[in-house]
């Protein structure tokens, strides 16, 4: 998606170890408009896949999923990562070790919102090594839906993440691949 | 709003401690049809105050303040409740009391994305005691933006936090209002 590479060049910030800040519109600060085209995007991508729900993790994941969610027609499902005292009891569990935040922690939803009449599509903001998807993927197998597609944001090519992902079969899309994040040079791989 | 208080009663769950739980579509599980619709009545309800940015707090704000968003044409700042690494340095903090999570927590926002040229829209999902609704007033009056409205789905009318910010003259608008929470019976004051 060229408007995305433009504004990761224009707005976003390299930071030592392969962090790419991208607050300005995705992750502190949210550009509503360009959260929507992004939405329509993944539509694009998945549209022929018959979703009935759009799984993400939070936070960042929700803006863009309730974007292409309003585009789908579809309701979202965020896996929540910390056990809050209002959550039901009733509910699908993986671990996913963050490096940003460098600890593992419980990612849930409640089986109320998933089982296995849903095509479900991942999205989220980011893939780097892939373990938020991994968990994502994880909690869908268990309520045995179908994942019918991941579509990200951004993918940090040269992490194995989302290399594995495809090897494994899974029909992943990323909106902007970063193969190579320098402070003075931020390279874009070449999608179809 | 006749259609969220239809939505209370059919999918809201009553638990002990006078918890509203609204996990079908709004907490949990995302309605984004419904959650633009509440985007549509905080548009309705405060178009004339020359917003510049919605602010709200992670996680179940963000997505109804990005629909909101939407409509408004203006970005969402969502302040954020801990530390990340990635977080920048240079931000405002407040502390949080969270009688869900039983706890004292941080909020803060980049002093980027908030200056004393914005005119600001607060979007929450719940207001009960108004701890987190203080911790963004506080964030923003630290920022010197001006506050010109708060928006607010769900506030529980037994409890005095939208009474005091009424009387302190915040433009207080909630788009339903408990008075009454019991799990036989939901009861909504009349709004005009």
């Amino acid at each position: 998606m060229d408007k995305l590479e433009k504004m990761i060049i224009e707005h976003g910030e390299v930071r030592e170890g392969n962090i790419l800040k991208v607050d300005s519109f995705l992750n502190h600060q949210l550009n509503p408009d360009f959260l929507y085209q992004m939405g329509e995007e993944f539509y694009r991508l998945f549209k022929d896949k018959e979703i009935t729900k759009i799984l993400t993790i939070e936070v960042s994941g929700i803006a863009i999923a309730i974007m292409a969610a309003l585009i789908f027609k579809v309701p979202v499902v965020f896996a929540k990562k910390t056990e809050s005292l209002n959550l039901d009891k009733d509910v699908y569990i993986s671990k996913v070790f963050s490096y940003t935040k460098n600890k593992e922690y419980n990612i849930m939803i409640s089986k109320k919102y998933l089982d296995n009449k849903d095509k479900v599509l991942i999205i989220d903001d980011f893939l780097a090594e892939g373990n938020a998807i991994r968990g994502l993927i994880d909690l869908t197998k268990k309520s045995n839906a179908q994942i019918m597609g991941i579509g990200v944001a951004i993918e940090k090519g040269f992490q194995q993440g989302g290399k594995i992902l495809r090897s494994e079969g899974y029909n992943l899309k990323s909106l902007a691949i970063v193969d190579e994040l320098k402070t003075d040079n931020i390279k874009f791989r070449v999608q179809q």
